[in-house]
C-alpha cells in the first residue's frame, strides 16, 4: 500500500542503450518502440510438448517452436516472514510482479515488496508516464494475479474487488498478508479493480465483470465500472461491442463474470482421473479426445482481443501484455484438453502478433511463462508391469492416432494441483532479441522491457 | 544387425558449410575441428533447477547457466511394431541413436532402425573414417544405452555383453526386440561390449568391467577385454592406471563392474519416501541434506575421465561424447541427492571443457539431455491444507537454509520411476553455436556434429 516507489537494481544494470532509445520514446510514428509480452500462465516445457503432440503432431511445428531466440527464466521468490530466505515454488502474483517491476517478492503479492509492503513502479506506469500507450489482455479476470501485477499494488492477490477486500481476509490461510492495509479507508489504493479503473491503461480486455459490478469502496451507488467510465474508459461486454468501439477511446472490455470460458474440454467433459486397481491389476482410464467447449462460443477469442488491442494501441509506441491464463488453471484442475486448447489460443495469438511485428519491425515480441505447472507427459502405460500413476491420469488419443499420457501428481487433494518450480522458457524476436542471454532471472524481463522502450525508472 | 548403412536426411539439410569445413577435416594441428557433446541423462529443466538451488543457491549460477546459446530439443520415437506411429515418451537408447546417427527409431534400439533392423552409421564411425580421433566417457557402464548408441548396432539395449545376448532375451518384456539376430553365430556383430572392443574408438572410459570380463562369443578362454587388447586398447582399471597410460595409445578405462558409484547420497542414505497419513493428517518426511557417498571416493570423477580423454584426443580433430549418466538413474530410484551430485559432476566437467575450448576455439561444446525425467520441484508443503504428494517425496534442506521439495510420481511401483516426455535443453558455445535454431529435433544434433566436423555421410 505504501506510495513510495521502489525500483529494482535490475533495470539499471540492463538499461544499456537507454540513451539512444530514449530519443524515440513516446514520439508518434512507425519507429516508436513497441513491446508485446505474451505470458502463458504455467506454460512450461512439458505443457508445450503435450500441446504440440495434440495440436500439430509429434513432427509438427507450433508457432512458438519457430521463434528465433530462446532463454530459460529462473524465478525467484522469498518468504514473506523473512525475505532473506528463498521459497522454491512461486505463484503467479510474485512472478508477474518480478516481470512487471523487476523485483523479487513473496508469493501472493501484487506490485509490493515482501515484508515491507512498499509499492513498486510497474512497466505500465513507467510507459504511460513516458507517453506510451499501454494495454492488458487476458483470458482470466483482468483482476487476476498476472494482469494485476502490471498495474496494481496490493498486499494480496485476492484483493480483487471491493467485496474481496473484506471477505477474503478471513479466508486467507495460505499467504501471510491480507487486504486491510489496501482499503482506501486505511490510506490504501483500494482493490485491484478500483486501481485498474483509476489507471492510465488504454486497453483492458478479459474477464472479471463480477469485480467491476460491485459498489466501489466509499460509494453508495457507484460501481467500479462507473469509476472506470468517469476515468474515460468505454465499456464493452461482447465481441460485437468491442468491434464497434472507436479506436481512440480507452477501452475496458469485460466478457465474463470471472475467468473467460476455455476453448476446449475433453469429450463429454472428460478429465484426468485416478487409475483403478481391480483384482490387483491396473485398469487405466479410457482414452479420450478433445472437443469444443460449448460455453466458449460467444466469447471473443484471445486472438480477437489481441487484434483489438493492437488496433487501439497502434500509431504510437506501446507496452502490451497478453496472457493465456487458463493453461495454468486447467492444469490445476487436471483438464488436459483445456490446457491444450488454451496453449493453442496463445499460439494462434502469437501468429497474429508476429504478423503485426513484420509490419512494425520496431516491435519486440516476448513469449514466456510465469512458473511451471503440475502436468507431466507420461508414458500412456508404464514401462513397468502393472504400474500406473498414483495421482490423476489421462490418456489422450491424438489426431495422429497415438496415445498421450498426462499425469497430475503434485498433491493428493481432490481440489487442485500445486505449481512446480522448474525454469520456464522465454522466446523472443525483434530488436535486441539476439542479445538476450540463454539463462536469465525473471526480474530481468523488466529490464528487457525498459531497455527496448527507452524507459528509465525513478530510483528509490 | 544388418550391415547396410542408412543415413538420415537430417545431415544433408544441415550440412551447409561442409565444403569449407571439409578442407580441415582430419588434418593435424590446432585448427582441426573438435566437438565435445556432453549429455546429462535425464537432465531436464526441473533437474537443473533442483540442482541449482542445492549446489549454488536460488541466486547462484551454475556453469550450465552461463552457456551463451540455448535451444529446446524435441525428441521423436516411433513404435517398433508400426514405425509410422509415434510414441511420446522415449528411452535412452532411441534418443542416443537420434543424436549419434540422425535418425528416429523405437525405444530400446541401439544404432538400428525400427521395424527393419538396419544398422545406421554413427558420428563416431564417420569421424574415425575421416581420420579424426573419437572418444566416449560415461559414469555408466560403457555398454549402457547412451554410449552404446554412439558406437554399436544391436536390436536391444540389454545386449550388453556375451552373457546378456542369451540371458536377457528371456527377460525382455518391455521391448519388442531381442538379441538373437545380433549374435555373431547368426551373422550379427555380437554384443555391445564386443563391438566396442572391435571399434576404432581411441578413448573409452567409464564403468562396465563386468561385461568385458566375460568370455567372448565363440571363444573358449578369451574375454572381451582380451579382444579389446588385441585391437590395440590398453586397459586401465583405476585412476592411477589411467594417469600412467601413454597418451598415444587407445585407452579402455573400466572403473567399476557396472555403473560407477555416484558422488552424493542423502545423509544416512536417505531418499524420497511416501508421505504418511496419521490420524487423518499429513506427516511429511523429515528434511535431509546430502553427503558424500562413501563408495565414490576411489573412482575417477567424471571431470578426471574427461581431462584424460581430452589429453588423449588433443592434437588432432576429434569427436568426444561425455555422459553424466546417473542423473537419470538416481531420479529413477527417487534419490534427489544422487541426481544433484551427478548434475554437479556434469557442471564441473563443463567448466573443464570450456577451459579447454578457450585454449582451442575450434571446439564446439554442446550440452544436452536425452529425455526428461520423473523428478519435479514441488512446494515443500502443498498450498492446500493437509495435502501432499501421492507418490514419493523428499524435502531437502538446502545450504542456504530453505526447504526444497522433490516429488516422484510417474508410477506407483516400488521399483523405479518412468521417464517423462517434455522437451529438453540444448546449450551450446563455440563455432556455429549462434546459428542453432531455438527449437530443434533431436536428430538434428547429428547434423550439428557432422557440420562442425566437416563430415559427410554415405547415403542409403
Amino acid at each position: 500500500m505504501m506510495t513510495k516507489l521502489v525500483l529494482a537494481a535490475a533495470c539499471v544494470s540492463l538499461c544499456q542503450g537507454c540513451v539512444s532509445a530514449q530519443a524515440s520514446r513516446g514520439t508518434a510514428g512507425a519507429a516508436a518502440p513497441k513491446v508485446v509480452l505474451i505470458i502463458g500462465d504455467g506454460m512450461d516445457g512439458q505443457q508445450i510438448t503435450i500441446a504440440r503432440h495434440y495440436l500439430v503432431g509429434e513432427r509438427g511445428w507450433l508457432t512458438v517452436d519457430e521463434m528465433p531466440v530462446r532463454s530459460a527464466v529462473r524465478f525467484e521468490t522469498v518468504a514473506e516472514e523473512d525475505p532473506s530466505l528463498p521459497e522454491y515454488v512461486p505463484d503467479s502474483a510474485n512472478t508477474a510482479t518480478s516481470m512487471a517491476a523487476g523485483i523479487v517478492t513473496s508469493a501472493g503479492r501484487i506490485g509490493t515488496t515482501a515484508g515491507t509492503d512498499q509499492d513498486v513502479v510497474s512497466i505500465m506506469e513507467l510507459a504511460a508516464a513516458a507517453g506510451l500507450r499501454t494495454g492488458i489482455v487476458t483470458t482470466a479476470s483482468v483482476t487476476d494475479a498476472t494482469p494485476a501485477a502490471f498495474v496494481a499494488h496490493v498486499n494480496w492477490r485476492l484483493c480483487e474487488g471491493p467485496r474481496g477486500m473484506v471477505a477474503s481476509n478471513a479466508a486467507n490461510r495460505v499467504f501471510a498478508v491480507d487486504c486491510a492495509p489496501d482499503l482506501k479507508a486505511n490510506g490504501g489504493k483500494g482493490s485491484i479493480a478500483e486501481q485498474i479503473a483509476a489507471s492510465r491503461l488504454d486497453v483492458v480486455l478479459g474477464g472479471g465483470m463480477g469485480q467491476f459490478a460491485q459498489i466501489a469502496e466509499g460509494e453508495t451507488t457507484k460501481t467500479v465500472a462507473d469509476l472506470a467510465a468517469a476515468n474515460g474508459f468505454t465499456l464493452a461486454r461482447t465481441a460485437a461491442e468491442l468491434a464497434a468501439l472507436p479506436r481512440t477511446s480507452k477501452v475496458l472490455g469485460l466478457f465474463a463474470p470471472g475467468t473467460m470460458p476455455v476453448k476446449w474440454r475433453g469429450v463429454g467433459d472428460a478429465k484426468a482421473e485416478h487409475v483403478r486397481h481391480v483384482d490387483g491389476r491396473v485398469v487405466l482410464p479410457e482414452p479420450f479426445t478433445c472437443e469444443a467447449n460449448p460455453e466458449f462460443a460467444p466469447s471473443p477469442k484471445l486472438v480477437d482481443m489481441t487484434r483489438a488491442a493492437l488496433e487501439h494501441l497502434d500509431g504510437r509506441g506501446f507496452m502490451l501484455m497478453v496472457e493465456s491464463a487458463s493453461i495454468d488453471k486447467q492444469s490445476h484442475f487436471r483438464r488436459p484438453c483445456g490446457q491444450i486448447g488454451e496453449l493453442g489460443q496463445l499460439d494462434e495469438t502469437l501468429r497474429l502478433v508476429l504478423d503485426y511485428a513484420r509490419q512494425h519491425p520496431e516491435t519486440l515480441v516476448l513469449v514466456t511463462a510465469d512458473h511451471s505447472q503440475a502436468a507431466q507427459l507420461l508414458p500412456e502405460h508404464s514401462v513397468l508391469a502393472n504400474a500406473a500413476s498414483p495421482g490423476y491420469f489421462a490418456r489422450l488419443r491424438t489426431p495422429e492416432g497415438a496415445l498421450l499420457g498426462v499425469g497430475y501428481s503434485t498433491n493428493d487433494s481432490t481440489v487442485q494441483e500445486d505449481h512446480t518450480g522448474g525454469d520456464v522458457p522465454l522466446l523472443a524476436s525483434g530488436p535486441g532479441a539476439q542479445s538476450i542471454p540463454a539463462t536469465i532471472r525473471q526480474r530481468d524481463i523488466f529490464g528487457l522491457l525498459t531497455r527496448h522502450l527507452g524507459l528509465t525508472a525513478p530510483r528509490e
